[in-house]
Formats: C-alpha cells, structure tokens, sequence
C-alpha cells in the first residue's frame, strides 16, 4: 500500500494558560530588549511565579538597557525540527528588585525561588572570571511581568 | 585525596572568526526586531555565507517591523548548562531580497543556499495550515548584514 497523502505542517494557536504552561515547565529562554532603534537578545534562565517571570544577572548592557527601557519580549520553545515545535513568546515589562525596604519582600520571594534551583548559585560556581577578573558577585534580581503571551505549536499532520 | 579547588567559571570572549564559526554550523537561532520601543523576538532558521545570515519567512509580523526598522539582533547558542555554553550575538541589519530584477542575483544565490536544506523545503512540509486556512506559500527571502558580532564561551575550570 502506498501512502499518498502529503505530510502537512498544522500551526495550533495555545490558549494562554497552555501557554503559561509551557513557561511554567522552561528555565532556558531568550530575552530581548531595545535601545532606541536598536533591539539586544540574549539567553537567559528565569523561573515562571503567577504572571511573573523571575531571573538574576550581574550588571551588563542588557541591564542597563532594560532601566532605561522596560518593555521586553521573551522567548522560550523546544524545536525539534523546523516543522515540530512549540514556542511561546511574551510582551512584558522588565522590574527590578533592589535592596530596598519598599522591594524587600518581592525580592526575598524572588532569592527564595531562584534558590531552589541551586545549581545555579553553588558558591564555587558564582565565581565567574572575565577579562581575567573576577566579576562582582551583587546580583540584580529582576521580573519580567508578562502584560500578552501567546503560543504556537507546529506538528506534522 | 581531598580535591579542595573551587569550581570556578571561566567566560572568554570569542575571536569575530571563533564566532562566525559559531554561526557557520549553527542553523536555529533568534531573531529580536523592534517596533517603537517594543522588542520582539522569535527563533528562526538560517544559513551563514561571507557575514550575511540567510533565511526566509512568509510575511507576518517579524517581517513587517524589520521592512519598518531594519535594525536587528540575532543569538545563537550551544546551551549545555548554566556554566557551560558558548554564545553569539549579532547586531545586524535586515536586507529583503525581492522578486525584481535587481534583487534577482542575490534572490537566486538565498535560494539556491537555502534549498541545501532540502527538509525546509520538502513540498508537503510547505503546506501549513494556520487558523484552518492554508498559509501563502510565497516566501519571502532576506538576508541580515552582520555589522557586529560577539561571542563568549563559558566553561568550568
């Protein structure tokens, strides 16, 4: 018997929550954000709590860049092949968690969280040398509030 | 025997030549626009030649904002671990390659490369259906120019 039927790329639109659902199961994502005309992305790992996603970085470019402006796209998939995959993608809103009295209680919510994930912070492992210097071990803490999400996922009919 | 050395994470920049042999054998990456000041970032396929990225798309959102600001960032990477990973990043510049006849060598040399990657490409695989309806099949091809490339490589001492 000879199968003739064409293979067909299906693209499903998620639903939001199954599209939170995809986040709330990714620790691996892309975060872009813009400076001017410019856009800047850049691997990052975050953990998905109640509409926020939560992450921690040294100061860099992507940090200063989201201070001066909030508004950032995140990405977050699992490819297969071109033609199976699922990929999620947020419009948010980059906010800081300083050591500050107002920010003290998101921010120790947000230590307690990303601790969890211990190899992450594993003290040897935080000591990080670029340039041949140590780089400053202060983290920022920082969430990305998820204002629109939406999802797709390709599979071959 | 007591190993007492800390693990340490060793980040080194990458040579522009190390990073473009990054993009040379990688084919998934993201690709950041910006509208405004809103990021947008999706992944996408791509062939490297001589500091262009190659890829298609059909017309959507990605390609409307990159024909409006041509300005774009792309990432790729080898994630093997939170300290483990290279890393590249290209600030680079979309470059549409239309069906006209000044556009046509470049048209047919995107094509040509592109169709290497024959399981992009595989007929049935073309036909995707979105919404129940069946999408354009009219590619569209673009190149990005990579105006400025880095990349980073992390290890564990």
């Amino acid at each position: 018997m000879v199968e003739t039927r064409e293979n067909v790329m299906l693209i499903e639109e998620l639903t939001r929550q199954a599209s939170l659902d995809v986040l709330a199961g990714a620790r691996l994502g892309r975060l872009a954000c813009a400076q001017g005309p410019q856009p800047y992305v850049v691997p990052f790992y975050f953990v998905y709590h109640h509409n926020y996603l939560y992450s921690f970085s040294t100061v860099g470019q992507k940090i200063e860049w989201m201070r001066a402006n909030p508004l950032v796209c995140v990405e977050a998939d699992e490819v297969v092949s071109p033609h199976r995959w699922v990929s999620v993608i947020v419009f948010g809103r980059y906010e800081e968690l300083p050591d500050t009295p107002e920010s003290q209680p998101e921010r120790a919510f947000a230590a307690e969280l990303l601790q969890q994930y211990a190899m992450w912070w594993e003290p040897g492992y935080a000591r990080t040398i670029l340039h041949g210097t140590e780089r400053p071990l202060e983290p920022v803490f920082y969430r990305i509030y998820i204002a629109v999400i939406t999802g797709r996922r390709a599979t071959l009919d």
